[in-house]
This record gives structure tokens, sequence and C-alpha cells, in this order.
């Protein structure tokens, strides 16, 4: 007889058929997944991993580490107009994971698949002789046609930039000495305030429709404001001026660089903002501030588009910045 | 000025760029792809990722870890009756790959996906501590409502199998061994034919709309034929009378079975075979298998679907058989 479910089928019972609550993810106990996707509809497909003590410490909670991988996705989605409709996962797993991990592992993607709307259609699970491993592969939806790209920004074009930026770097900079915290003068509520948003994303899906009935083209900002809208750029075949004094600055960050000057390009070149940054036609500026006001999501705008190629981000002397590093890169 | 492209933008732009031929790929360029689902279809979605040192061999060619990671998800989409539309991939690479490995992986991949007509659409790539670890999510699609599923098999229908079992296992087990060889008497041609279906699947798509248009219930095999077929059972709420002596092997494995007869038992339960099982009613059995004869895949019948539950293995003697280990499982 040939009947008892392998221990792999029952961690995915266990731990992940209870949130494949849509129907064609048939409760994880099928080879595939299936969705009807929604007519006059472009599917956007996206696939990014988080990879432990690369893109996260090996001591984060695992429901962060849960989130962390499913908003460096909806991140994505978001600058690209669309909404989500549901991911798939791989997880590899080292040897001494243990059920408590998982549990709260699970507990994370449950909680941001609500929060998000975006279901766990499947995936598999794997044993690694290396770190966790979590990739997942997140699908949307725009009308035909709609998906907002790099490419479309126009000499003239208004530059807008989400929320607030710099954060995730300078928190990632005070977990790895805390010292920073005492030297920015940072109060406890500013110190928590950058470390959590180095801990866990806030993609801005709110702001996907405004983006999308908008904006001429559109990223998210997830290796670093200068380094990614240089991308946009040049994706465009167009150049931008940048007023570094306009980039919205959280409280928190504001003192840390008012202490540290000289952060600055770090935090205008570092990663992990999850911020959308986007060009809108002039003509459309008035409506994108106002749709982005109904989403409650903060905008401000930093900059144009010009004819010619690079994105010079000027300084309060009127001259570019340097940046060490443009942009985070793994390799 | 911010405008030079990453390491990772220009290890993308070499080696996966021209490989991305899909125009919702848009060259790899953007934050995400897009594509407009055929109308009047569902997608069929999976995710699948291989490890080196736990799915394949660390010294094992590059362009072969790049197919197996492909077809392990062809294979799926196959049972279920699907045609591939695409895939996005998660690359997560240790520091030591060279620039030889990653061209061979993208030759791999680039084969592929025009053999299955199964485009890139995007994905990411990291660095890890840890093995290299690839990740693939693959959508397909069938008309609304038609994906084949684990559950639908009815008392009297036909269990069929594609192609031989146990291939691969044999394969894995001379190579981790090579005096099995002798001691099994195989011919050079036959040992070889054994490494190769462990080493590269073929998967069965060609045999995708057959399975689609006649069978009421239908998996891959990938952890073995043993195990993948009680767990179809379990779906399905029936059980099943299979006759071992009907389950399909190749010349090489019957020589290897008749050399060493306890090998029966692990031929039938292990991993790898990434054959079809699928359950036909009997009005359609005849249908099936002239589709399968105009695919050009072998299927065998194996044996019948009962009420109950339980698949039992009849040996030679008519005994159910007894397997050590009824599937594969990394956990």
């Amino acid at each position: 007889m040939a009947d008892e479910p392998s221990a792999e089928d029952r961690l995915i019972a266990r731990f992940f058929a209870p949130i494949a609550i849509h129907p064609g993810a048939l409760g994880l106990s099928d080879d595939a997944a299936f969705i009807t996707p929604p007519p006059g509809h472009d599917l956007v497909l996206k696939a990014d991993a988080i990879i432990g003590g690369v893109h996260f410490f090996a001591e984060d909670a695992a429901h962060t580490v849960a989130c962390k991988a499913l908003r460096v996705n909806l991140s994505d989605l978001a600058a690209k107009g669309a909404k989500p409709l549901g991911f798939l996962l791989s997880l590899a797993l080292p040897k001494d994971i243990t059920d408590n991990w998982l549990v709260n592992f699970a507990e994370g993607l449950r909680g941001d698949s609500v929060l998000y709307a975006c279901p766990l259609f499947g995936g598999d699970t794997d044993r690694t002789p290396g770190p966790i491993t979590v990739s997942i592969a997140m699908f949307g939806s725009v009308p035909t046609g709609t998906m907002v790209r790099r490419a479309g920004a126009r000499p003239g074009d208004r530059v807008f930039v989400s929320g607030s930026i710099g954060d995730a770097t300078l928190g990632l900079a005070l977990r790895k000495n805390s010292d920073l915290g005492a030297d920015w003068k940072l109060s406890e509520p500013q110190r928590q305030h950058l470390i959590a948003r180095y801990l866990l994303p806030q993609p801005r899906n709110a702001l996907a429709e405004a983006v999308r009935m908008h904006a001429s083209a559109s990223m998210d900002v997830s290796d670093g404001l200068a380094g990614d809208f240089a991308k946009l750029c040049r994706t465009s075949q167009v150049g931008a001026t940048i007023e570094a004094a306009r980039v919205p600055l959280s409280d928190a960050a504001k003192a840390a660089l008012a202490a540290d000057p000289k952060m600055l390009a770090p935090a205008l070149s570092g990663g992990d903002d999850y911020e959308i940054v986007c060009t809108v036609p002039p003509a459309k500026a008035e409506g994108f501030r106002a749709a982005a006001q109904a989403a409650k999501v903060p905008v401000s705008e930093i900059g144009e588009i010009v004819a010619g190629e690079g994105a010079r981000f000027l300084g309060a002397d009127g001259e570019p910045l340097a940046f060490a590093h443009v942009s985070y890169s793994h390799f």
C-alpha cells in the first residue's frame, strides 16, 4: 500500500494549504493551479527572490521575511500600474528550520496575501544546504496595453517620487552600527522608523491606479533612487534634472542628514526604498497629484525630464552630486 | 552622473536578454513583463526549483541544469493538459560561477525555450552563499475550465502511463556506483540510456492535448510512480489495482531488473521519471490510445480504478508489492 502522504506533502498541507484560499489553487493538492484571467486585461509578470544573509538577516523574524519576499514583488506591480492577482512560492529551507519558524512564516504570507488581495496559488518546498531562499513569482493585471513601462518619459515630463527616500539605507547603517543613532542625535522613534523601513517594505500598491492613469513611465525604487531613475532615463532615451533638495525625506532621515551631511549621497543611491519614481506629462500633473492624494499616498515633484542623456542630481550649489555607488548591486 | 548599468544588469543583458524574445518581455529591461492571455482560456500556474547538491550534481553541465529546471515544470504542464506560454527565472549563483557556466546555462535555456515554445519573460539573478538554485515559475494555458486535475478518477477508469518507468532511479544508482553496470550486465548503450534519463527529463508535452481531451485525472510522475499515483487516488477518493508486470520498462531497465529483481520496488517508487500517469474512462480509452499514437508518445495501460482507497501494485504472484519508500521526499 502506497498511500501515506510524504513529509513534504504534510508540510505543505499544514502550513501553506490553509492560506491557499483561491479556488484555482485547489488547496495545493494538485500539480499546478489555474486562474481565469480577467477579460480585456494583460497579465503583468514578476519574479524576485530574497536570500538569507544577502537580502535579510538570518535572525529576522520569519513573518517579516515572508512579508519582505512578497512586498518586493508587490512594489514592482504597483510601479507598473498593475493590480495583484496572486503568487507562486518556491521555498528552500535549511535542515535546522523549526516548526515555529514555519508557523510564523506562513502567518506572514497569510497576512499580506489578505492585505494586498494577492492569494497563494502554489509552489514548492525543498531542502537546501544553503541559506533560506524565498523565490516569489507574482502576477497581476492591467487593462490590455496599459502596463506602465520604464520607456515612455518625454522631455518636459515632471518627475515624481512617492513617500520618502533613503530611510532604509540609513536604517541598515544603524542596524550594522548602533552607535550611529547617538552620532545622528536621533530620538528613539526616529531610530525605530529608519530600522523598520529597512526591515519591512511598504509597497505603494495604493498608488498603482494613479500611476497607470497618469504616468508616462514608472519604476519601483529598490536599488537606490539615483541608479534606478538613471535606468528609467536610459530606457526612455532621455535625460533629467533632479533637485536633490526636493527629494522627500522623513523627519528621521532629515535629522540624520543634518548631523551627518555626507550621508546624503548614500541615502539617494542606497537600496530598499520600495517607493515609486514616475514621470508625468505636465498636463496630467495636477490629476496625478489629486489621484495620489485620494489614494492617501504622498508624492513629491523632484525634477524634470530633459532631452539628451543622464539623470543629473543637483546639490544645493547647483552642481551635480557625485555618487560613489550609483545603485546597489549584488554582483 | 548615475548612468552606468550595474553588474547585475550587464549580466542580464549579456546572457538572458538575447533569449527573452517575446515582445512582452521588453528585453528584460523593465521591472516586469506582460502578456495578453489567449481569450477563452485559463492560465495554468506552476513553480518548481532545483538546487545544486539536492536535485542535480554540482558537476552537471550547465546546459543540462537549465534544461532540467525548465523540464520539471514543463512536465507538470503536460500532465495538466496545458500548452506552455512562458516562464520566469529566479537564479541564485555562488561567487565562483564562471562566465563559461553562464554561457552554457543560457544556451540550455534558449534551446528548450525554442523546443517547447516557452519563452523567458523575466526574473532576477542574485548572489548566494549557498548552492546554485534555479527557481522557475511557468505558466501555460488550457481552454477555460479544462485543466486536468488529480481529482476526477472514477471506478472503472483505465490507468495509463506514458513512456517507461524506473530508468532515472536506476540511472541515479548507476551514477552513484558505477560497478552496478557490470553487476546488471548492461551494454554501454543501456548504461548510458539509464544515466541520461536521470540527467535530463524528457517531459511529455506532446501528450498534453491527448490527456486534456480524454483523461478524467492526471499527474506527472516525478517522485515515483507508486507514491505519485497514490496521491492521485487519494485526491480522487478512489482506489486502484495496478499490475506491476504491465508497468512499461525500457530494455535497459528490463536488463537491470532481470539481473537484480529486488530493484523492481525502487524502480516503481523512485523519482525523476517525468512521465504522465492518467486515468481514462473506458469509453475514451481507444481514443486516448489513438491520440497518443498520433502524438508519437507510447502509452501503456497498467491497471484500473476501483472503489475504496489505496493504490495496490500487484506482483507476478498476485500479492501487493511492499515499498520501503513509497515516494521520494526531501523532508
